[in-house]
């Protein structure tokens, strides 16, 4: 199984969304490398999207270019003037596919990965904001409010403290706060997920990104939460009672 | 990916052993059903071994059954005479071995999974407790002080708590509840992961296996550990400071 070399999680709240990426990069042992996997293209009091990256970083890089100078063309459909989340994520995948035509050939002659997502939210004037995962395929799917989060890359180690927290009317406080444990779960288990912490919040019907945090190694805050987690996941362990169980064999559970 | 249907642990401690496996097997929506991944051999006094299966059930079931016949013939090098737990770890990867090989042409042709891993434990009279993991191809890895645990199948989601939690000196009271807390997160996010939960305790130098437990669906003790394990978890998250961040855009984090 290919390892996972990154982290990205974006959850939809009735509150707005929040979104984080790591910046770990790996092409083989050798090759450690940061690069940013989020991007947010904004345009004050019409629309403010944020798109999060995952995989063949050649491939994800080139899509995300790709949307972007196409925006720099009026004449066609783009990320700009797109009437909805929905066209956008349509649009995502569009070039996702086209690289992948592109690229794709030769990457499998050379047994490269071509596995690639994108996590792509935000809001556009006219509708609620929206959160959408899309396929390696190019193809999408959206969140719902049973399902409020997408992750792509090394989801599993995070995934249960969102699961146990995170609802609809989670603030959007609680939310920053969830995904940064999340991020401690994952970077404690696969050292290949790195700092620094891309993040970003965004505000319901706020058609603008002002909040933008960088969180690099040796962050203060990061580091406070970290600690306290830890120190508070061990005390409510220390808390858990213990079995009384018949034995179903014959002897008691732990003769004293 | 494959989806992983299974989960399973196993401990080495200064104080013995713990394993724990679950028992759904699945083989298609349409085709749930339960079994043992739980194998015990005891001689009392002279040894007492658990082997843990996970990945294709066919494979694992026909390599520990040769394995368990193969121990009625005294004149051959078998699980109850070999000298130590390393002979055995070879002599089960054997018979992983010859099971691939009078079966695995068969499955690859009907593109079957043919992944399978075991986790071999226990004590053998003139050695110290010992634990092995066994890949499918047969060969294997011996846990050492620096990773003093085993999981196979679904391993993700309850990594973390033993991360945290389990380190040589932990008494075999505490690492069943770390185990069982492992279970109630990975059968939270894995529905393929579910109860009954068999639970083995050995206690080194014992010689004998007298805790054995099975941990059926509405188990009251485990149904405590795991709301309060959830409560717990929740309120060390409520406990977690606000950040206090400057703001590297322009504007305050959280106007007020």
């Amino acid at each position: 199984m290919k390892p996972k070399m990154t982290y990205c999680v974006a959850l939809k709240l009735n509150a707005g969304l929040v979104f984080a990426s790591d910046s770990r990069t790996n092409a083989g042992v050798d090759q450690i490398a940061s690069f940013k996997k989020m991007r947010t293209f904004v345009k004050e009091g019409d629309r403010s999207l944020v798109i999060l990256s995952s995989g063949n970083l050649s491939i994800t890089q080139s899509a995300v270019n790709l949307m972007e100078q196409r925006g720099r063309h009026p004449e066609l459909e783009n990320i700009w003037n797109a009437e909805s989340m929905f066209d956008v994520a349509t649009l995502l995948g569009e070039c996702m596919r086209e690289v992948r035509e592109r690229d794709g050939t030769f990457l499998i002659q050379s047994n490269v990965d071509i596995g690639a997502n994108f996590i792509l939210g935000g809001q556009i004037l006219g509708e609620p904001p929206r959160l959408f995962l899309i396929y390696a395929e190019g193809n999408f799917i959206e969140a719902t409010e049973a399902t409020p989060f997408f992750q792509i890359g090394e989801t599993k180690y995070g995934k249960p403290i969102i699961d146990r927290v995170i609802h609809a009317e989670t603030s959007l406080m609680e939310a920053i706060k969830c995904v940064l444990v999340s991020f401690d779960s994952t970077m404690r288990s696969n050292i290949s997920v790195g700092m620094p912490i891309d993040l970003a919040c965004y505000t319901a019907d706020s058609l603008c990104l002002d909040r933008q945090y960088n969180i690099t190694q040796g962050d203060a805050y990061f580091a406070n939460i970290s600690q306290r987690w830890s120190e508070g996941l061990r005390g409510v362990f220390a808390s858990l009672p213990d079995p009384e169980w018949g034995c179903p064999i014959s002897k008691p559970l732990f003769p004293s």
